[in-house]
């Protein structure tokens, strides 16, 4: 997860208080009857320090012994939940069902696990990201993802529910008051989608007087993870840094380039953004931290 | 837990689907957000053959992994819950939430472990068992058994909703039908209390057929397990195997003591009763078999 790795370089250099993220729930799901929030958790325990550092997702070192019961119960126990990351959905769901909203649940989590940087879902409403595939139908984002690892022809792509959601409290706040707001190297459709989605996310982003980056996540025509390139060319977008900056070129100020797409640096500042071109594959923590200094300095110049 | 004790020697001696189970489910309760029917599954791990030798509770050999990271969630996290068995909860709180009934899923739940005997929760109804302690209130019972240990002057036990509740479907039946019926050494107001509270269960009794037979909690004016005595004592009754022969006499047809109490033989038979002297205690497998051999012969002559 791009946003995590990025995320790990920006802790470092910044005070935690300095620092909010706003996360996408389009990929929450719920199985086994508990609600699982995948890219917040992965944030929390990415801030944390617990973050199982070889898959990028889930408690570093966990058990699965919970999970191998649930399999004799259920038989398409197909997601993978450690023991003592199910500890974290038992006790969400467990809120949730007493009425609380999902940032206040959050902020509990992070700060039981000691997290001091703000965590924000991106909306208390139920978001879900869908996806049409050749052939298979409209799947949730997980299904697609996990179960049906991300293959065939993407036909669409659809945050069901943003339009109507109002952002989390403190989200439209945090974009307006920012002095820079980073997108990640994340997936544009289905991780930065959703948000932008929300009603008056991207009238904000657009509006704010905050300095506006993002990270391609597309890198020498290739996604760094996952079926973006799938995606992109399924809803008729070029696969390569270009591609993704268009998608981006209303409210981004700096669009970041890896060195080896630099013959887009002319066309992207052609869109309006100053385009910046360093190293942007975070392989080591130590190349997460030189990336997150190279985007701030970027921010600051 | 004398009926899981007394049901691995029953099992051993009768055909599988000669046996059902009718279980209390008066100390269900809440943790985390999940339905938790402890009578339930140690009858169901009993059978199964995975229950926890040595505690009695639980799944044999669990770790407890996602209660430790619960604990950083909870600050009141006492029950004990492990790993493999939660799996259990998490799906019964799952299929409780679809809106299918206990009964079902607890059938459910046995076929997924193999067990072949029938096993019927005592009713679909929430039934809740409190004791009221004197400087402690009104308790649910596993806090006051599990949390406070079973400690205080019990001054009242209540099975809340029992009076209003139909018992499962197949309980009235089973007890109709059956050749022999057997009250294991159970608690009489907190495990068996709750079952012949329900509608129609103690006139049943009283009119079928079965010969019943009851095996007294009590050995030597002290019980096996748990705190029957101060339950006993506090709402005025003998702490004896006679003292729980009197709360029976209505509908129990056989008393079995053991034989450090065949003094109680007599005045039992003056109850009514067949009084039934052997060895009760179930302190092994043999001795388990033993005792239920002995109950179902006493039962046969």
């Amino acid at each position: 997860m791009g946003a995590a790795r990025l995320l790990r370089g920006l802790s470092s250099l910044l005070e935690p208080r300095a620092l909010t993220v706003i996360v996408n729930t389009g990929d929450d799901e719920t199985f086994f009857g508990l609600h699982v929030s995948p890219d917040v958790d992965t944030i929390l325990y990415t801030l944390a320090g617990v973050v199982s550092p070889g898959q990028g997702w889930g408690i570093d070192r966990d058990t699965f012994r919970c999970l191998q019961a649930l399999q004799g119960y259920y038989t398409d126990a197909w997601f993978q939940l450690g023991d003592r990351d199910l500890a974290t959905h038992i006790y969400r769901t467990d809120r949730l069902r007493r009425g609380d909203s999902l940032t206040v649940i959050t902020h509990a989590i992070a700060e039981a696990h000691c997290v001091r940087q703000r965590v924000l879902p991106m909306t208390d409403a139920a978001v879900r990201t869908f996806v049409r595939v050749a052939g298979h139908g409209t799947l949730p984002f997980q299904e697609y993802l996990v179960h049906r690892r991300g293959h065939g022809k993407v036909e669409s792509i659809e945050p069901r529910g943003a339009k109507e959601a109002r952002p989390a409290t403190g989200v439209l706040e945090a974009i307006r008051q920012a002095r820079y707001v980073i997108l990640p190297p994340s997936n544009p459709f289905v991780s930065i989608g959703p948000i932008l989605a929300l009603r008056g996310v991207a009238a904000t982003l657009r509006s704010t007087r905050a300095r506006v980056a993002a990270i391609s996540p597309i890198v020498g025509g290739a996604p760094i993870k996952g079926p973006l390139h799938r995606m992109l060319r399924g809803l008729g977008h070029e696969v390569s840094a270009l591609g993704v900056a268009r998608l981006y070129k209303d409210f981004v100020d700096l669009f970041v380039i890896d060195r080896c797409d630099r013959r887009f640096a002319e066309p992207i500042a052609e869109l309006g953004m100053k385009s910046v071109v360093t190293d942007t594959i975070m392989s080591t923590p130590a190349k997460s931290l030189r990336l997150a200094g190279a985007v701030l300095q970027a921010l600051e110049s």
